[in-house]
């Protein structure tokens, strides 16, 4: 299937930096949050280039913020995540896996700890908003809750920090990964997180309101001109070499956070309160018994993965892949799968159902980029 | 904004319908609870003129079902919505405004009573399953909630009796509005309502798992060859004109049913259980300050209405039209709007800042289509 074309309406939300994505030439859209989300200015593989080398503004701000803030926001938040924030600091960020009380995947957002009893939850493509008011208001939770009308701006690349660094000053090189601090731009405070899609290191700006949006984005653009700063988005390529999941793509409401590889993320037996506790407390000791992986898979560039391909051994099915694309890096096709147990070894030998027949592969336990064999 | 093109992935699901749409030439998407909805075969101008002569099979997959099940459905399906079900029987389709627990509008999905324990909600663009499943989990309900696989077909258009008789039998012609009965086809029983998102007349189908997919759809278009049967999807002019709504573009959670123009389907004071009831007893009595109208924007077409804009009289701001497009028909451009109390009454001059420029516009308290005044 070629990309067709997208109808644009006021669901399919604009955000404060739409014209200027639109001025750099943005050629291709996602909806995510019921919000525009660019996917491609060059071609992908120029664009994963690109970000490699220099640094990229991105418009992500279809990550919405649901915004907890009350007496109960500590408790709440902990309701929805098998991750231990009893001991969460305010100006941090959490990778947070929520899940609802079967212990299925509603969401993997970034958790941000504004104040004691204030939270950002920077979510992926689904409306945890319901979730949480629904348990709020039967609950009877002292919260209120929102979403508030911020936008995050990403800064990634290697670059990232000397173009920060430029426009907010030296110290914004000091933040750790995921952490937080406020920095000032015309007068207003924002918050500038260390953290981002991609594997190429960068921050993430939290605009609040839409006045901020192009001056902004024409202030990190004309610093960044001699680092040959550009518009990009998430990267398809990137992140699948990355094994950075995508919501939706790699897992759904029928996976746990075990299955999709964050284990490492729950303290479930800790967590107490989570909603999901009960029902994940037995696969948090004994394993799930498929999980994801990444996958190279053999020949000629793959087409888009628009939906699950089996993964196939002796004849018989023993996954399917959800993200695919080509990487000139890897100089294979890049992919990433839920694999069962009998076949999730570093190495094993696969092969993979494409829409372009059935192509030989294998499965590998840490990301490309972790294994560090590019060309 | 000229359309952009549409990344396609597993997140913006395919349907069982896709090969067809994608056969039949569809130019355009958008991207509706997470999955394809076609928005354009030729133009959307002639597809409009089409599904009001012809007959069309639309692919509203993305219309999702929220399945409650158990001995709480009837409780929980009362505490979503102000509308009084308690005389709802079973076959019935009831348009539900759905709202949280400050009486915001949270979807407006219809709710389809399959059995006194077993109800369907037909969603529009919003996670509803989330909500649900909050409540559902805090108040302890005894019932099983799900999206099960289950995939709308619309047949619209004046000749839809017609296709439907000759595929389903000459029964099918007694159906009543938003009441359905089961038919069968290759011996399987499927539900088929009355209903539909356009004034044009029809059914719709509720196709369960993929497998009948492309025999249905194949079924309908050789029954339909001398009917000039052919794929379409709701249309912008046409629902514009008959005052359907769009959730998400019209209404969002900022507004009530009563602003949206729904009271007529709330009953507020007698939907006990209803968990935004308190929230909306106050407005149900006194009335809205704002309400939905149709209005009409003099001038040339004008683009795509991708953000609200303003309606203005006298140098003051008088409320938002959130959908337009150029009627062919009623030789002007139909749009739908939120209007003050002080300026909806039926004729009122206003004006509209649009792309284009600020526009002369008139306020209508009826639809175009019911209004009449076609060319």
């Amino acid at each position: 299937m070629q990309a067709p074309l997208l109808s644009i309406s006021r669901r399919t939300r604009k955000t404060p930096f739409s014209r200027r994505v639109e001025a750099a030439g943005v050629k291709a859209y996602t909806v995510y949050n019921h919000m525009l989300l660019p996917t491609v200015f060059d071609t992908v593989e120029a664009d994963c280039r690109h970000l490699k080398t220099h640094v990229q503004l991105w418009d992500v701000s279809c990550e919405r913020q649901v915004e907890i803030r009350g007496p109960d926001a500590a408790r709440l938040t902990q309701m929805l995540t098998p991750r231990d924030l009893s001991k969460m600091t305010v100006g941090k960020c959490f990778y947070t896996p929520m899940v609802d009380e079967t212990g299925g995947m509603l969401n993997d957002p970034v958790t941000v700890k504004l104040a004691e009893d204030r939270y950002w939850i920077s979510i992926a493509d689904s409306d945890l908003l319901f979730w949480i008011k629904g348990l709020t208001h039967a609950y009877r939770l002292e919260v209120d809750i929102d979403e508030p009308d911020v936008s995050p701006l990403a800064i990634q690349g290697p670059r990232a920090d000397d173009l920060a660094a430029r426009v907010f000053g030296e110290s914004v090189r000091s933040i750790r990964f995921f952490q937080f601090v406020h920095v000032e731009f015309q007068g207003k405070k924002l918050v500038l997180a260390r953290s981002g899609y991609s594997k190429q290191g960068g921050f993430e700006l939290y605009v609040e309101g839409s006045e901020l949006g192009e001056p902004l984005w024409d202030a990190l653009m004309d610093a960044g001109e001699d680092l040959n700063v550009r518009a990009g988005c998430p990267n398809l390529i990137e992140r699948i070499e990355g094994l950075l999941l995508s919501y939706g793509n790699d897992m759904t409401r029928n996976n746990t956070p075990h299955e999709c590889g964050l284990g490492k993320f729950c303290q479930t037996q800790a967590a107490i309160g989570c909603v999901g506790r009960d029902a994940l407390l037995r696969v948090a000791t004994e394993g799930p018994v498929r999980q994801i992986r990444s996958i190279g898979i053999e020949g000629d560039p793959v087409p888009a993965c628009d939906e699950l391909w089996p993964i196939i051994a002796d004849g018989k099915q023993v996954g399917t892949v959800s993200s695919a694309a080509y990487s000139p890096d890897f100089g294979i096709n890049v992919a990433v799968g839920m694999v069962r147990m009998t076949h999730w070894d570093d190495g094993t030998r696969v092969q993979v159902d494409t829409p372009h027949g059935m192509r030989a592969a294998t499965v590998w336990e840490k990301s490309f980029t972790d294994r560090g064999n590019a060309r």
